[in-house]
């Protein structure tokens, strides 16, 4: 007998990059950050004694929303809620503001994780097509929706829409705005005070890329206290585990170790776009830790990625519209960057 | 302008036990286990580097599937999925197998969350009575459901359903049984093999009771692989981070260290039991770490739980039909017991 819901059948879940266990491998597949942690971070985790273990989290994280109120200029722990991941956010405010059957709006591309979730939601995603730039279009601003996911900068593209536009759109949009801000500490500016501007607008972080703690699992969103309300009433109790919540603190009161970490990925981004520009890849400026390296000829995009792998380097290649053409590529350490160049050279010079 | 759902309207979320920061209160409200867990799971916090970290977790968290799968006499990690504590398990049931308007059962009382995640999922609860010994009823097995929450041990009683009846029902049920086994290391049985018996059963275990280990959120359900196969549709891709992942592995290498601490629980138990019948109270036998000690006349169960608060002793007390006259108190250690005996002697005698 078939117990499952009737519209999870034909959903598939999410496909996590891969995760080799091979330790030569050279991972530019999953954006995570080449550069380790704050030492802070594993210091506050080996403080943690056996009594933090035994009893529960602190249900509200208190200490670390307000550390992330501090940090980015809101009032207090109210205008924050924290998740185990930035996934369990995103999958939160589709549980807190849109009904099933409800329409949600994301642009075409983005971050695929929208479209499964909307799916498990039963909600209906309305893609909008960015345009050749990786820029909002008319359609964009006119089309009406409960719930609208917007990933600046974009991903897989890494390209930032202005500022200006984002305001015009959280302006006119009659539902919640997602900013999906995950790649945001490696742009050129954000949004994060929005939320003081926009009633309707929800401004998302991840510890996983900027910070170098994909394995910690933190989330971040800041937006007026009405709606982090409804994020309280729907959040799994005990969401962040004694764990996350040291790691998260950390993290923050050593904010300028995460800074100086992303100069540097920023650097090796600069450098390796003009390799690929070089090799005769059309790359678009990326405002993110990752480039969006297309390719017209032969061999294809996805035989460059085979070959790649095949000299265990990883990158991710997404066999969907207009990225059928495109490797994405995480910006490694400098040597990282430098034997992908040597590899492309190699492959494309047979 | 109101941007919630209009199910959110009404649902006040789930109120999680107080968390004192005063570090001299007697804590027996929250059924956390007194005694530390084992030292090998600090051991194996403190063995993880940067790069654990810095890199994403293994999204199937496949090794500690593979751990409990084998403990719990299966043939493998697809009969298991792991989360973010048991609470995270509970919804996705919800979300797996239960449309919103569709009606789900629960004996009363019961664990008080099981009303919360409905109400979020927008299912109808349908609550049967449990008789005077906290036994099923034949109304139970007659109550058609798409879904069952069956907690054996029972919360907040403390008593365990004989396993035959739990088989009856199963067998009977058309829908899919939860058996929260919360509390079940604590029992003279369990239900663990029933998902080899019946296609519809999910047993479901929490490590913040038995393993000492509440602070770091693990829960694992076991069920026919084509049941967890929808939860691993509908999870967060990496619902479990790094920290928790190393945690529930050592804790399954040293099980014999956890079963050594629930013998002690267990005879503290009995004791502390002997002692609140002496008292006056009446108290159902219990297979948990938790007795339901119920109290008629003056002061009231309110006023004692009031008057052991003032001395720094927390239980829990729940306002609600069939326990306004009745407090839950987690059995402590032997110390922590007396103190309780003596307080509630001090506070009876006046």
């Amino acid at each position: 007998m078939n117990y499952a819901r009737a519209l999870l059948r034909e959903v598939e879940g999410y496909t996590p990059g891969e995760q080799p266990k091979d330790p030569g491998v050279i991972k530019l597949n999953t954006n995570e950050n080449p550069y380790p942690p704050s030492p802070r971070v594993l210091e506050a985790v080996h403080a943690l004694g056996p009594d933090a273990l035994r009893k529960y989290p602190d249900p509200l994280a208190v200490r670390f929303r307000e550390l992330c109120a501090a940090r980015y200029g809101y009032p207090g722990a109210d205008w924050v809620v924290v998740g185990n991941g930035m996934d369990e956010l995103l999958a939160m405010a589709l549980r807190g503001f849109v009904d099933p059957g409800d329409t949600v709006l994301a642009t075409y591309p983005t971050y695929s994780l929208y479209e499964v979730l909307c799916q498990l939601h039963g909600a209906s995603l309305k893609y909008v097509d960015l345009d050749n730039h990786f820029q909002l279009t008319e359609e964009f601003f006119r089309t009406p929706a409960r719930l609208c996911f917007l990933t600046r900068p974009n991903a897989p593209s890494g390209v930032a829409v202005p500022r200006e536009e984002v305001a015009r759109f959280c302006e006119g949009f009659k539902g919640i705005v997602v900013l999906d801000e995950a790649y945001t500490d490696f742009a050129d500016d954000n949004c994060m005070d929005f939320p003081t501007r926009f009633e309707n607008v929800i401004v998302m972080r991840t510890f996983s890329k900027s910070f170098s703690l994909a394995g910690a699992r933190i989330g971040v969103a800041v937006a007026q206290p009405e709606l982090i309300n409804e994020f309280l009433k729907i959040k799994d109790s005990y969401n962040m585990d004694v764990f996350s919540q040291a790691v998260g603190c950390a993290a923050m009161d050593d904010y300028d170790d995460m800074l100086a970490r992303v100069a540097k990925v920023r650097y090796s981004r600069e450098g390796l776009r003009n390799k690929l520009l070089a090799l005769g890849f059309d790359v678009p400026e990326s405002q993110s830790n990752f480039l969006l390296a297309h390719w017209k000829g032969v061999p294809t995009a996805r035989e460059l990625y085979q070959q790649l792998a095949a000299r265990r380097i990883l990158v991710r290649y997404f066999s969907a519209r207009r990225l059928e053409n495109a490797l994405r590529i995480t910006v490694g350490t400098g040597d990282e960057c430098s034997a992908l160049v040597t590899a492309l050279k190699g492959i494309l010079s047979r």
